[in-house]
């Protein structure tokens, strides 16, 4: 059945009485002319779109997993500022000839994400169009704000989890170009080469954002990594008037990505340094906080600089993904 | 010049910079992965969408208008809560081959707006696509929240301005085929009924949502007229449980549309009862209170229905525009 034998309305109801919401702090969830909050303290408030075509490519993403994934994203820069997701608005068009079947697909990688980071749906619009276009706003609070701005000369730089699996996951997907259901539990005879490139597609087509709450009160300046670890890592620093030295053997990679990097013939530690979309969090610290992530280098005054095993200096390019620029 | 010889990162430096601002209870603006507000009171959070194609036309819709009305169908969802608007985000989208001319011409519209009901814009995201898809988050506050629920048996039933002009205007503008450059306070030497155009024309290009100051504590129920006055007078009625009984002849005409609904051969009654876009409020209050706005009949038990000057009921069907709908 096709979106279009539904209609707008009928479809408004329908996730009207699914995201039905009781939760601290909302007065009034899906349903008037806006949602009603009771926001206390400090309120984070971002939004982000995803576009068919631009941001995903549904030859190998699933309509669950783009719910979940467009969520992760949003939630991604409430945690970014050190800030717990509470609420998010979600607007969604897509053609005519949409599937009811992609439509409630979809709702329930949302619904998986709304479980999974506690967080409530309260608005947002539907309309047709032509390609599928969404966009998200999460909206979350934070007693102390953990901005951009902040980072010290002499400050260590830290990263969680690994880098680089999202961007080599994108590579194997864009091979493979077909859909993987790798989110509904199934179970495959996978050798260990399968295992790896199931964890790495994972990774691209349902990143987990990643919660800041043990770096309270220890990070001075914290951004996710969404576009690249050099391209964030720029914005951090400029934001805060230093440089960086980073380490790149010390950048964590996963074994996964390292077996599936050699046999793609690519650089496990450029992806590593130039992938986006791990959603993991760069932050700096004093040298002074125990911290449970992993140190890749430190603040120095100005200048970005990645340096080998022997402290060489290594040439590389700040490359990141970056809308309207031609990518070279 | 286009998009693509400026890049995101450049693109977003400029938004930056233009829209840098303080207000009272803006934290953190543009610039860091999420906005920074600390609201007092009730906050409401609404989010819309405008789909190039579905929503609005570039054959008439000039990217200033564009721009304008994206921030007003927002801002009239806040107002129809009987709120303050305080902050907009924005996520643009545009193909590489935009020009910086409209997007410089789409943000002095947005700027307008901004100016028009006093809010500032916190933050968002743009993106390449092969369409203009657009989508605001407003978030405003609000004492006491009025909601379409609320309507009693025996309140009256009100609706500010007049209604219908939109969607002549839009009746107006196909015909046309072009853009009207109306806001930039170009004289036209107009005889009545070019006078008459530019205003229906207008209407539809670049709304102006309607504050509800005088409203509150006044009205029970409340709704803005954004899908047409029966489909909105529908959803208000199916939230507080109850009917409406609407006299055709009070409905506020302008007489620019009633000039030219007249030479279009439209029936103005007709586009006042089913053309959307007006953004006008209706709402319903008890026949106690003292109200500035044109009562266009009362609240019953259930049912809705709308009767000519001598009473008798008229033959309305509930036309309004659904997305996904095929359109009869």
């Amino acid at each position: 059945m096709k979106l279009s034998q539904i209609g707008e309305l009928s479809l408004l109801d329908r996730l009207r009485k699914r995201f039905c919401t009781r939760s601290r702090g909302l007065i009034l969830g899906i349903g008037d002319d806006a949602a009603v909050i009771s926001p206390c303290g400090k309120t984070l408030v971002t939004s982000d779109m995803m576009v068919e075509g631009v941001h995903f490519d549904l030859s190998w993403t699933t309509p669950f997993q783009l719910g979940f994934k467009l969520v992760s994203v949003n939630i991604s820069d409430i945690y970014a500022m050190g800030g717990i997701p509470r609420y998010i608005l979600l607007n969604f068009a897509a053609s005519k000839d949409c599937t009811t079947r992609f439509f409630e697909d979809f709702f329930d990688g949302i619904e998986h994400a709304l479980k999974t980071y506690a967080v409530s749906l309260v608005g947002g619009d539907i309309s047709a169009s032509d390609r599928i276009m969404l966009s998200v706003t999460a909206i979350g609070s934070a007693e102390t704000v953990i901005r951009r701005q902040g980072a010290r000369v002499g400050d260590r730089i830290y990263v969680t989890g690994t880098l680089g699996d999202a961007a080599c996951g994108l590579e194997l997907l864009r091979k493979l170009k077909r859909t993987v259901d790798l989110e509904k539990g199934r179970r495959y005879a996978l050798p260990l080469a399968r295992e790896a490139a199931v964890h790495l597609m994972l990774r691209h087509l349902m990143p987990v954002a990643r919660d800041p709450s043990e770096l309270r009160g220890k990070a001075t300046a914290m951004i996710d990594v969404s576009d690249g670890l050099l391209i964030d890592l720029g914005r951090l620093c400029r934001e805060s008037g230093v440089g960086a030295r980073i380490r790149a053997q010390d950048i964590p990679l996963s074994d996964a990505l390292k077996d599936a990097a050699s046999s793609l013939g690519l650089s496990a530690v450029t992806l590593a340094l130039s992938g986006g979309e791990d959603y993991e969090l760069l932050f700096t610290a004093s040298p002074k906080k125990k911290i449970d992530a992993a140190c890749i280098g430190e603040v120095i005054r100005s200048g970005i600089m990645v340096v080998d095993g022997k402290g060489r200096r290594m040439n590389i390019s700040h490359k990141g993904y970056q809308h309207f620029a031609v990518q070279g």
